[in-house]
């Protein structure tokens, strides 16, 4: 189903949208040669789910990755590069990130910062550390023309409340100041990568998923996770050129900044 | 010539675009009541010219603050508040700001965290610490219907480099993944705290000074310091209501997220 193939990186891959994403990706009619499921904690209690999930399907390989640790993501790279048929990653997906409540009284340095090296710096750090083998991917993929996820994409997880141009719709019912402002930074980071990656022929954008029943986007969220994975799928194997550089949702539809 | 009044403060005045707004509103021929220049070594070699423009203004009050320090915030707060005639403060302008040399290459969580602390952590700090005081401003300022500057009013000093729109035409001359991520974050704050203070009748917006020739904006900058505050001060002391959680540039023309 999903036209994704080669080698993918899903990151906070353990539950929610990230486990999730896995699933479809392992259970599509053609599958990804390899999908590496980042997590914390690979051992812990809560990876179990993600643990099952790759008891049933062989080309799903549990990779420990802290994203908010340069150290761990540096270990990762390590675990993951030899694994890599031809050193080539086709699909990175940025997705482990964090929320906190956010309004401005309860909000300080901590909360600001913790959440911006988790939701930015983290997806910069792996995009950064994980470059050569999206290079690699991007330039022997020459059955593949023009950019796409089947060659060489960075997908980063975003959000509606990232945009700064719909914040007097959104502000009210979803303050939260460090989610917000480290959203908008993720957004303007896809844009910079975008533009740095393009003379290697590599997609960078940013997806939205929809307001998901996850512990993230609790129980009164309209959306099944199967569905949001579902659309983001369907968005991302459809990515092209023109795609770069972007905000679209679930559905595909443009996000403005 | 500004038509601002009442109390103002002003960070990272002790040079540049800080210094010069802090002498033109000084200078100006009805200034305001008082001028609270925040830097963050008073007694320092960089703050030689500051200390020059205060003796020559009764208006001027060197404070000490540093906008990367919650202690240091909170200090100044403690030190202004006594000062400020009936509570009031009636302008912030969050000026002071970091960049750093920032391509990819060169750039790790550190120089990432470092220039978000400072360019967007600070002034949600300082609008927070400060929010009692420019409510007073607000509340008290029954002379001027609508919001203005004369009334209360939060100015955060962005950058058309914060444009995530304009990326793919500034990229290439200006790479600079920390100074850009923390600038969109800005500009998100000052949307939340522009609805956020909606109802305190606070105007809150972000401001783009232009690229002024100062020891961040370079020699070979296009615009004179002195040029580039005239511009802001006009365009400050003429925003209405509809302005707030806007980004304008010197000449009060938009841009866009």
């Amino acid at each position: 189903m999903s036209g994704i193939c080669g080698n993918v990186l899903v990151t906070g891959s353990n539950r929610g949208l990230g486990l999730e994403l896995v699933r479809q990706l392992a259970e599509s009619p053609s599958p990804p040669l390899q999908i590496f499921a980042g997590c914390r904690d690979p051992n812990g209690p809560r990876a179990q789910d993600l643990r099952e999930l790759a008891q049933k399907h062989q080309n799903i390989i549990i990779i420990k990755l802290d994203t908010s640790s340069e150290a761990s993501i540096s270990e990762a790279s390590k675990a993951i590069g030899p694994k890599l048929k031809d050193g080539c990653l086709n699909l990175l997906i940025n997705n482990a990130g964090v929320n906190i409540p956010g309004a401005l009284a309860d909000t300080g340095e901590k909360e600001m910062v913790d959440v911006f090296v988790t939701n930015v710096v983290g997806p910069m750090l792996i995009a950064k550390e994980f470059l050569p083998y999206l290079q690699k991917a991007a330039s022997q993929s020459v059955q593949h023309t023009g950019m796409s996820c089947r060659k060489s994409a960075v997908i980063n997880v975003s959000t509606l409340l990232s945009s700064i141009e719909k914040c007097h719709e959104t502000f009210t019912m979803a303050p939260m100041y460090p989610y917000r402002a480290s959203k908008a930074a993720l957004n303007m980071l896809t844009r910079c990568l975008a533009e740095d990656f393009k003379k290697d022929g590599i997609l960078v954008m940013a997806l939205h998923p929809g307001w998901v029943k996850t512990d993230m986007g609790g129980p009164q969220a309209p959306l099944l996770v199967v569905d949001s994975a579902k659309g983001m799928l369907k968005v991302i194997s459809s990515l092209t050129e023109k795609d770069t550089g972007t905000l679209l949702d679930w559905e595909g539809k443009s996000i403005p900044w």
